[in-house]
């Protein structure tokens, strides 16, 4: 019997792959191009990245798994020096070329540390350039229903969490419409390891009819320069929220991570223009008006 | 007689002027508009905003005059604690549709304390999406010449400093080919603070014929598609360093400051394609391979 993180190496393995090649096959054009990597101090991982396709104009689905001493900008925030780690994760953004198809994120991660402890985190998130009530409550309870059946209390305590993650505090406004964020989920009395990673499983499982559901429902909706403008605009808010605050994307600066993997969240044209303000009543102006915390989109 | 810190404020609003019109001139198309605004806590600014101009595809020329009682975020930074500040400048940055045409910054200062200290700050530097060595020797040769009339020590030390300022540490790269960059410039032995206003002034007057000539030099040199993506990329260098590394504008999002301001120096269109890997011989490889610190431009 493999050891437990190497189950859940594999697994991540098998959640990239199933990923690219379902997003793939909805494209129809963009192929995913594969390029392994290794890490000087130990491990390395897979990065899969498309670009130009039909439908994804850029998007990154990569896998990493890597170990070694503790970097010592960790050493600090996880109250350890001089031990060993491991970790191991998915993470992918897709920036589609439609602006009525939202951008997406998620990522799966496990960690654990020699003689210390174990913990998962992950969370999805949508950033749509145009916010659809339909859509927003279709991705919140898709994401609830997951989380039930797990533990009735995930999804609200999760959302809250992405809301509060997922804020660009010099735009007073959410960088989407949120959706699940988790980190440090340990086994306690409740919950063994083992039920931590069924969670996570149905996180990752979740993600590709999720967004397989939008891909298909606006491959074909027609769209202005006015709103592919739009939709740059907002892709510079996504750029400002990932540079300026976004946790992962400082560590991996920090500790001269993998740089082409890190910023794989960028967009392929993102704009700041002096000036686009919404006329009222347009779906811009409901937009930026629904970019707020606490909303509640689910039954 | 008006104080010394409204002389400077005078000036700089002339400055502001003179740039706004020689920069509109030139464009032939582009207009700047004015908008005034004012800091809740003292003071205020205006901010001149120009957008698809025939050459200017998005420029700011930024005056600003603040005070009151020293933030509490610059409190440590300046060793003092319940003063009473006042800051003035002018601030710019240039984003020419042209690739041919390099992107400016120019930034000119002046901040003093009641009872305290007062200096001045400030800086030229330049960022080509095409390295040309006649360009940057033009450039740096100009600035030297400014800097020689009153130091000659202010080239050799500014010049070092913008090197080394202007510097991306995960791209291993500068953000342009420098140019020169000081602050904290208080009176001294040699030098009175008036001296450091001269020096200061003959900075910002040296901004229009040198940029004039770059917008005259290029002004018809036609481009491709390829050379404005190349652009478009070199311009999402210029937003990484800006979000994550420029001290201004963390200072800025830090303490609440005007958003349209602070991020006026981001640029119209960015791109973070995939790969754009420059072939061998390249004016873009001579680019890639020029972006780096300790090269000398002038005689």
């Amino acid at each position: 019997m493999p050891e437990f993180k190497e189950e859940v190496k594999d697994w991540f393995i098998g959640l990239q792959n199933r990923i690219s090649e379902g997003l793939s096959q909805a494209d129809g054009k963009g192929k995913f191009v594969s390029e392994n990597w290794n890490r000087p101090e130990g491990g390395g991982g897979k990065s899969n990245t498309l670009s130009q396709g039909n439908l994804i104009e850029k998007g990154g689905v990569n896998f990493s798994a890597v170990e070694g001493p503790l970097p010592g900008a960790l050493e600090k925030s996880f109250g350890a020096s001089g031990a060993h780690f491991f970790a191991t994760g998915v993470s992918l953004v897709l920036h589609p070329a439609n602006p009525w198809i939202p951008i997406i994120h998620m990522n799966v991660r496990y960690f654990e540390m020699d003689g210390g402890r174990k913990w998962f985190g992950g969370g999805i998130d949508l950033t749509p350039h145009y916010i659809n009530p339909n859509d927003a409550r279709f991705f919140h309870q898709s994401l609830k229903n997951t989380c039930d059946l797990f533990d009735n209390q995930y999804y609200p305590d999760f959302k809250k969490w992405a809301d509060d993650y997922f804020y660009i505090p010099h735009r007073k406004e959410t960088r989407g419409i949120g959706g699940i964020f988790f980190d440090r989920l340990e086994e306690n009395q409740d919950k063994s390891l083992g039920d931590r990673f069924e969670f996570v499983k149905g996180v990752g499982d979740s993600f590709l009819p999720i967004y397989l559901h939008f891909l298909h429902l606006y491959r074909n909706t027609p769209f202005t320069q006015e709103e592919r403008n739009w939709q740059f605009q907002r892709r510079g808010r996504y750029v400002e929220f990932n540079l300026v605050y976004d946790a992962g994307t400082k560590f991996g600066l920090e500790t001269n991570g993998r740089i082409e993997s890190i910023l794989m969240s960028l967009p392929p044209l993102a704009s700041w223009p002096v000036t686009i303000v919404p006329e009222a009543g347009s779906r811009e102006e409901y937009t930026q008006k629904n970019l707020v915390k606490g909303l509640n989109w689910t039954d």
